[in-house]
């Protein structure tokens, strides 16, 4: 992996980032595939949308297809098709947010399936185990999540678990073989919850491990935008510089706007394509709900000049339509302008980074696109 | 609207149907988008896969989005993005399958709503008021739809009542204007359920009324294939050869072969897609239910050398895992499939039929096609 800056504007960035399975620009978001599919779209379609390094999770390919089949399958590119690199989550948020019972322990965490009930234990070691066997470019170390607010005692405690865990996961990584022949890359994920004093912490020595990629994770949990803002602003004045940083499931298209301002490279989140599903469609003027009764006779695209199978071929009224009748074409036409949305964010982020004009584009775009139309 | 019949085998036929809306290769199949939408599939992508002609549904379309609006958008061609020709059900189906409630009487039916309750009227005249504001190339009249099996009065009074109903439609369809330019045509329906007296009385009035195109109704309502056959042979020898000819609602792909040997010339079922979405795929060597466990590490795709975006880009093992997983790509990527194959039939009927090989063929393809595997 190699991680080139070519632009700067203030702490924005933009660059490439080269792994074996292709380059990424950055800024550069990640579609979320949990289930080895990006939900709706077949991954040639999400390529022609913007797509040049998906997400998929490891709790869920772990419990189906399972890790054995993928092994079998020659791991989770040639099983879902798809050439470029992916980003494997550990899958300690889904243990959080899905599992029906859960244990946290210094060992790991034990889990009841949310498919069958089965019983499971993640530990530091078994998710790299996991990862390793679906094949991801970068595989996410074990993290203990915690939500907000947290006590700083816990969110403390936390902390000093997801070390020990990156530690214990660290050493699993150097002793696990690759099984595809490809470089795997595990980014350590910087947590703290809201407080300066543990992000300073987390963040500083994470730095000193010099690994090539760093993420940042525990944001967009419930906090107010400013805190998540201040959380990312104090972490990437610690990170170095040369390094890719990640920001864990944000955002909105103004909370990415926001994070490159201060230096974040790398996203993925669930929201276009879940909001789109949920008849959310983000535009450059602002978001929309489809199913809202004035689109009805709306002979306009979603958007004017986007070019998305969308836009390029719809109007409001068939989209409005397709939701009010429950059609499945119009969850699939969503999340596809949706998601070409967030990869043209990307590219306009690029193109004002490279022109050292980011931060007013960046202001004035985040006030349009929080705008309800 | 033309038809020219270009080769015959036996009693099968090959040939063009051209309307307003383009050519049509027949025998020919038509996909179903009964609410505007080829079930999760867009018009760009069913016009790859090979359909040259869709079929709607008045019922769902006068319900949602209601006429009003078709008339506003343009008609349904421009609504739904399909430049191609569109014959549309009259409802008649849908409203003894899906209403919650009606009454048939000699005006004709009235309804409940399936979606909200609301009280409406069928009536032979108001049928063609609706797909003259849809815009359909072929629009279907109003007729009375008989189970099986039925007795000879109820199915002798349905058959009256539907060529009552036929006269008034056809006074209906005279008396009122195209709304967006283009050619439409109302082919009568030969209904007369299993009864040869019935089915021969009605073909032969039918064929007198010098329509240029006639359809079969009342087929594959749980009768065996023979009786279906049967009635297909006694009916298409009456009717006038050059006239093309329409069984609605079949059917499995060796109902299709067999029908062509009859010398149907045109098609619509729901079983490509209907059947995709439940994990049923048809290959030239048998159906497969996908959910089979035994795919799990299947690398093959559904069928080897089939053309269609399932199987160029993935495995029965990644279709299975779509299905295990619940994900709306494999019900998209299974219907793409089917609909495809289903478009290849015709082809390989057409080519059969100009060789004066069909027969044999079909004989031997009806084999194959109804083996599971």
């Amino acid at each position: 992996m190699k991680f080139s800056i070519n632009a700067k504007d203030g702490k924005a960035r933009c660059g490439t980032l080269k792994t074996d399975h292709g380059t990424i620009n950055t800024p550069a978001f990640m579609p979320v595939g949990t289930q080895g599919s990006i939900k709706s779209i077949d991954t040639d379609e999400v390529k022609s949308l913007g797509a040049e390094i998906i997400l998929s999770n490891a709790y869920h390919l772990y419990l189906r297809p399972g890790t054995e089949t993928l092994i079998q399958m020659g791991g989770l590119h040639k099983f879902m098709n798809w050439q470029g690199p992916i980003l494997v989550d550990s899958g300690g948020y889904q243990v959080l947010s899905l599992a029906e019972k859960r244990k946290v322990s210094e060992e790991g965490v034990r889990f009841q399936s949310h498919l069958d009930g089965s019983y499971h234990m993640f530990t530091p070691e078994k998710v790299i185990e996991i990862q390793r066997a679906i094949g991801a470019d970068f595989m996410m170390p074990l993290d203990e999540l915690i939500g907000w607010p947290a006590e700083f005692k816990d969110a403390d405690e936390a902390a000093e678990r997801t070390w020990r865990w990156l530690k214990r996961g660290m050493s699993a990584f150097r002793d696990s073989d690759l099984l595809y022949g490809h470089e795997q890359i595990l980014p350590p994920i910087v947590q703290g919850s809201f407080y300066e004093e543990l992000r300073k912490r987390e963040a500083e020595r994470i730095a000193e491990l010099n690994t090539p990629i760093i993420a940042i994770g525990g944001l967009a949990v419930g906090e107010e935008p400013q805190q998540t803002r201040d959380m990312i602003d104090l972490v990437t004045d610690i990170l170095p510089d040369e390094k890719p940083r990640y920001t864990m499931g944000i955002g909105l298209p103004h909370d990415l706007v926001d994070a490159i301002a201060l230096g974040v490279d790398l996203f993925d989140c669930v929201v276009p394509t879940r909001n789109g599903r949920n008849a959310t469609l983000f535009t450059s003027v602002g978001r929309m709900n489809i199913r809202n009764a004035k689109y009805v006779l709306d002979e306009a695209p979603v958007e004017d000049g986007c070019p998305c199978p969308l836009c390029e071929r719809h109007t409001r009224a068939y989209l409005h339509h397709l939701f009010r009748a429950r059609e499945i074409l119009g969850l699939k036409l969503a999340s596809a302008h949706n998601l070409n949305f967030y990869f043209r964010i990307m590219k306009m982020a690029q193109e004002y980074i490279q022109l050292g004009d980011f931060h007013s584009w960046a202001k004035e775009f985040s006030e349009r696109t929080q705008r309800r139309i």
